[in-house]
């Protein structure tokens, strides 16, 4: 059966603020750190410092584990703090709510629209702006490098062209990287995990703030233009999320401007929801694939379906395309020409190779075992890699070299692909390369390395996917998988805003229509198999169901971009068995990199083999509760000590002085606290009652969700010994589950609601305990059963 | 603030078996009911006797209400039984779980994707037949109808040849109709408001039946056949839903053939995902849109969104196009090519026609008035239609009757049409009419008003979408519009299988081509306006919008059937403001339907005024409960009085003389206590303990789902005294809410987890009362605010 590790319980496991690090020390701590918040997928606030003598004999022996362990995967950090999704429905809520009339409800339901609407706008906007800013720049870029190299094939001397070339990659990719390590390290890597995880419901600092998307933003141009083994992709359906965050709030507190509009959404329910929907805005302008965004979100984040929040999402995406291809449209001097697709046009399959045959099918089907091994290798490859840079490579400017490096290392050996490949091809009359090379070959002719090399990702992916058959030898292709495949591989993860969408597709590509073109040599039947471009799809869809693994919205997006609903069945299920492939040996590529953080992700359901474990063994106990009226020296000290809480705490009708728990009869949670006492809403006796409601929601509203340390209120020692009726503020109907209940019924309940804490009660209502997403988290499937993780404030 | 009708207070208001029938007499109570079990939309079982004295005056004020209300509109049945998405997490099933290995559930998972792939096989293989059987017999009736017509064109006596249509018309329709109303009333209707109550949690009685989906199809071969205004979608989606109840469950209650396998998956649980996912490969298949299949599921069913799941009914509609596509091919003599859609195919938009200008967006947007409006008027219409049908046609020989003349009218209306206009069009190099009639055209001229009425309606859509310009005069389409509206309208409801998808596509499609034609003729411009084509997608997208009201999924069907992603934005946009414009007179058919049958329907949220509700009043009490060990005899009576349960019961620790509440201590379900019953697992006293387990899991699995009724059970007089100890088989961790939750947050709490039984509970633990899925359907938003629904027994 199951095989667990020793469970090491904590005398007060936190929710959000651990209490203690056992598992390393204070020196390693920060070295981690500082290195997460550099070129990590995370970045992690501060340290809390550790208190070594508080650390008893139980704990020395977790502590003297990690040793073997030299990153963090097998832990779960206790640092994040979740989000919300269930609402606080205390008599303030409540009172709103039954004072709006039902003409109140419409215009919330029409503001929602009206937010969605402008999320889809501005997201295209970015996104045309990115596109704009990456074509003009990197058409610069090659046209510079091609007049430098056309004037140095006749007469020598191309290493100056070399050198140019590398000097140019590497001063967009500093100036990018500069800008993320030094002033926005969460605007690193694709945002993709970033976007699950709060989606899933973690807080991850800084994630959708004004700044980060300014700078995602501008990183992505670079690393883009900097000729980096990176797509656009991932980048956008971060700052889609962005911006859904910014405009559904009506403020922003980075600029310290309240529009004093949208404040009803003032709250993690409301907003996730907007964030939702802004990623599938980015998504559907990244890729052109409005229904794909909605997959995408749906498939992420949606515990919560709901018809018209999904109707909103889909608006949204719409609207984002539909921007986007009006003013990319007026910007290539053709307005009104709506049909082109997202930012990455794959070009569609019509004709001759709009069909297949049903033996294609099983080659296609084939696809899956190199996808799945070769995604595989990519991630594990990809994984020791930021262990690496995890130890050693953790200081800003170190990032910022080891990006320019790649960035030069790219150029080089894109040059000496094609300098030493002699692959000359005729140059068609409908061209479709911008910065076609001449280089060594004849004139009319063209480098056909080049057009891998010399180019964009993207205009290289819909090379390979539709030029006619023999634009490619077999060894040019198969020279440019392997060595693409290595770039990508050490460019994931460095310190500059970057996708790994593309670059997958593009590895597959490459094998995929290798393959075709192998095949039609052994066949040599012309007819059917003349085309290799439905391969390079193939592989290219199986590529990507092999790194990143998410089946559904992929197959969307993908037979959205090309427009080819014929290859959505081979499509499918080359990306379902890949993935298949590739989780016999590794996650996909963003759950390693959530792991190696230590985020507390909670998956679909709970493990299978959990049903043995009950309530009473996953839940944190014993926990601090509040009385209904509880004095206010005591809410101080409670919330000043990080080590005994949750971030949320039962409230219950009275302590007994016997060991009876008390009962449940609400609870509160500590940012609701932290605005009680900052207003100062005491009472002098535990009696006497407030004699007019002195806070209104619009407080809470206010404070959110940046609420104030509790270091920052100051109580005087008077107040101290005042009161504090928190009936009117705690949530009087939490949900509750017996000692009894199974996990997976546990789980159930907390992820189909979104919960944050669940009180296990006993027989007679009284509080034994508190679930958090930790507690949840903790259990995972590994080699030989049910594993647990340790938990650690990492 | 809201306005809320009276509330009536029951003693013991049932969750499936009501108790009195306050509304309706007993005679008046028998021909709705006749009705229903025929031409309705539901069927319904037998009438529980109503006994007229037990009517308290308080009820009788109720009573002397519906003289006025001829329907049920607003009423709420009670007979309607729930099913449960909530596991019964007993001690068995918890063993059960406990024992089973990693590598077990692996298997399980696996042959979850079996049965998915198998579900969409064989929905893929019906599709096919039905495809091919229509095809078949629409050919050679339109041969036949067509040779006589050119025999006497010339000679003069069209009239035999109408008579001829109009019999062959009727012969079909016949055939079809007898089927249905005689063998399997259920199969009536398009079968999608059966599939949304079944996956919003109602038990249709023997709607999942093989018979009802023999019936299904044959009587959609015959109704299509028989040229009614009718398409074959809505019973796709019916149809694949039965065969995956049906091969989900390992065998068939009718064949009375138990294969012995997939018994694991004899619960609600797991039928519901399986029909999900059969719904999704129906309209996968009708429609060549295995996403739309995917999104319909979800919309309709899904609250309980699993990414395992969604990927499985992602599969299963992935295979059922596939197969589909596959067997036609080779049907069609070109095995292998595998491009074309599902059994509709509009044709793709290329060319010229796959762009639109920014203008026109406006112009596509403007449609949503019309189709918003005629489709609430096809909504009210249809729905005193129904009415009238309600009260007077109710006996099955009628209802035949009444199909046959609908047939008839039919043939007339089109002969008339075709007979009077004289629309001639020069016939094309590629016609693409296959029974395109000269009558009295010149030669190498055929009859226009013949390609739309003297086809399925299927290719009557395709002809508007695609025929070039000029091909139809605006006098023709306007007739047109006007006749199919009124034959399409009077068809919906009819005693034979039929769906409105296509009907209400093709009235849109003419009358948005017509508004092409004027458009063009104004304007005059030829360049871009060309096209009337692009006006008829948009106005059948307006008017199926204004119709069926399914936004989401109908969107990505359209865009899927039509292949035109560039199409997407406006009409989604056309979709969700013909909605909203609906809306405003009355609600969607499917809900109008569902709605006159008083299904006790969940909506996605509690009404947004509903805040001020809590679980307290809601809910039902008291309560009747069971102890843990209960006498044989107490239950037995319990479940002999139907109007005292709701086919759950809450589990009390003791039940105290005085006039405290029993604590909960768990939940049992009535066919549970069935099937305890059946197999007398009695102890002779409280005390003793059964010493060995006499009844395991698969007892209730092969019981399931057809409980035996309790008269059916003998129980002697010795038994009676015995005791039942129903410590392992109740589920020991229901859920629970305190009497104050509002009623937004029991809505979600009891939709998110699909719950059927949700306990409220006072302070202690004790049982105060119990809510069930009609506790929370009664409350709706009307005109004035909040309204109550009567709950009644019909």
């Amino acid at each position: 059966m199951a095989n667990i590790s020793k469970k090491v319980s904590w005398s007060g496991r936190g929710d959000d603020r651990g209490e203690r690090t056992p598992l390393l020390n204070g020196a390693e701590d920060g070295k981690y750190n500082r290195h997460l918040s550099g070129g990590g997928i995370f970045n992690i606030g501060r340290l809390s410092t550790v208190d070594l003598e508080e650390i008893t004999p139980e704990e020395d022996i977790v502590r003297s584990r990690p040793k073997e362990i030299p990153h963090n995967a097998k832990l779960l950090s206790l640092k994040y703090e979740s989000l919300d999704y269930d609402n606080s429905e205390n008599q303030l809520f409540l009172e709103e709510e039954r004072r709006m009339s039902h003409m109140g409800f419409r215009c919330l339901e029409t503001r929602r629209w009206v937010i969605c609407g402008l999320i889809g706008f501005l997201t295209g906007l970015i996104a045309c702006l990115i596109d704009i800013a990456v074509e003009k720049l990197a058409g610069y870029k090659y046209s510079a490098v091609k007049q430098n190299i056309e004037k140095f094939t006749e007469f020598g001397g191309l290493s100056i062209s070399l050198i140019l070339w590398a000097v140019l990659n590497s001063a967009f990719v500093m100036v990018g990287a500069i800008a993320v390590a030094f002033f926005e390290p969460i605007a690193a890597g694709s945002g993709i995990p970033q976007i699950k995880c709060y989606l899933n419901g973690v807080k991850i600092p800084r994630v959708v703030r004004l700044k980060t998307l300014a700078i995602k933003v501008f990183g992505v141009i670079c690393s883009v233009a900097g000729g980096l083994a990176v797509g656009k992709e991932g980048p956008m359906i971060h700052s889609g999320a962005v911006v859904a965050a910014g405009v559904s709030q009506g403020r922003s507190t980075s600029l310290k401007k309240d529009f004093k509009i949208f404040e009803y959404f003032r709250r993690d329910t409301e907003k996730r929801d907007f964030v939702s929907a802004g990623a599938a805005a980015g998504v559907s302008a990244a890729f052109g694939a409005p229904v794909g965004g909605v997959l995408f979100s749906l498939e992420e984040g949606a515990s919560f379906w709901n018809q018209m929040l999904t109707w909103r999402i889909f608006f949204a995406s719409m609207i984002s395309t539909f921007t986007l291809n009006f003013f990319l449209s007026i910007y290539h001097g053709k307005p009104g020409e709506l049909s082109s697709p997202g930012l990455i046009n794959f070009g569609r399959f019509d004709g001759d190779v709009s069909s297949y045959i049903p033996f294609e099918s099983f080659l296609f089907f084939s696809f899956h075992f190199p996808g799945g091994v070769l995604g595989a290798l990519f991630n594990v490859i990809n994984y020791w890699l930021t262990i690496f840079r995890i130890r050693y490579i953790h200081r800003p400017c170190l990032q910022v070299m080891e990006a320019m490096l790649v960035a030069a290392v790219t150029a080089t050996v894109s040059f000496a692909m094609i300098y030493f490949s002699n692959d000359c091809q005729p140059l068609g009359q409908d061209n479709t390369e911008e910065y076609s090379l001449q280089l060594f070959c004849a004139d009319g002719e063209y480098n056909s390395m080049a057009t891998a090399f010399f180019n964009t990702p993207e205009r290289s992916v819909r090379s390979l996917f539709h030029n006619p058959p023999g634009s490619y030898n077999p060894l040019t292709l198969g020279v440019f998988t392997l060595a693409y495949f290595v770039l990508a591989v050490w460019t994931y993860g460095l310190t500059v805003s970057a996708g790994v969408f593309i670059p997958s597709l593009l590895i597959g590509a490459a094998w995929g229509r290798l393959f075709g073109i192998l095949l039609s040599t052994i066949t040599s039947s012309q007819s059917i198999w003349a085309d290799p471009g439905k391969y390079a799809l193939i592989g290219a869809a199986a590529q990507l169901g092999g790194i990143v693994r998410m089946t559904l919205s992929l197959t969307v997006i993908l037979v959205e971009a090309t427009g080819s609903v014929t290859y959505g069945f081979p499509i499918m299920l080359v990306l379902i068995t890949a993935k298949i492939v590739g989780d016999y040996f590794i996650e996909g590529l963003y759950d390693v990199h959530i792991k190696l953080q230590s985020v507390p992700f909670l998956h679909w359901e709970a493990p299978p083999t959990s049903h043995w474990l009950t309530a009473r063994e996953v839940m944190s106990s014993p926990v601090t509760c509040f009385n209904r009226v509880e004095k206010v020296g005591r809410i101080v000290d409670v919330l000043s000590n990080t080590s005994t809480n949750h971030n949320g705490f039962p409230v219950v009708a009275h302590t007994t002085e016997n060991d009876e728990p008390g009962k449940i009869c609400g609870l509160i949670l500590r940012s609701q606290l932290i605005v009680l006492l900052k207003h100062k809403v005491f009472v002098e006796r535990a009696s006497s009652r407030l004699s007019h409601r002195k806070l209104q929601l619009k407080d809470f509203r206010d404070a959110y969700p940046r609420f104030p340390p509790i270091q920052s209120i100051h109580v005087s020692q008077d107040e101290r010994e005042c009161m504090m009726d928190l009936t009117e503020f705690m949530n009087p109907t939490p949900y509750t589950v017996p000692q009894e209940t199974s996990l997976p019924r546990v789980f159930k309940l907390f992820r189909a609601l979104g919960l944050r804490h669940l009180v296990v009660v006993d027989n007679e209502n009284g509080v034994v305990g508190l679930v958090t997403r930790k507690d949840l988290a903790r259990y995972h499937l590994g080699k030989d059963g049910l594993e647990e993780l340790h938990l650690a404030q990492t």
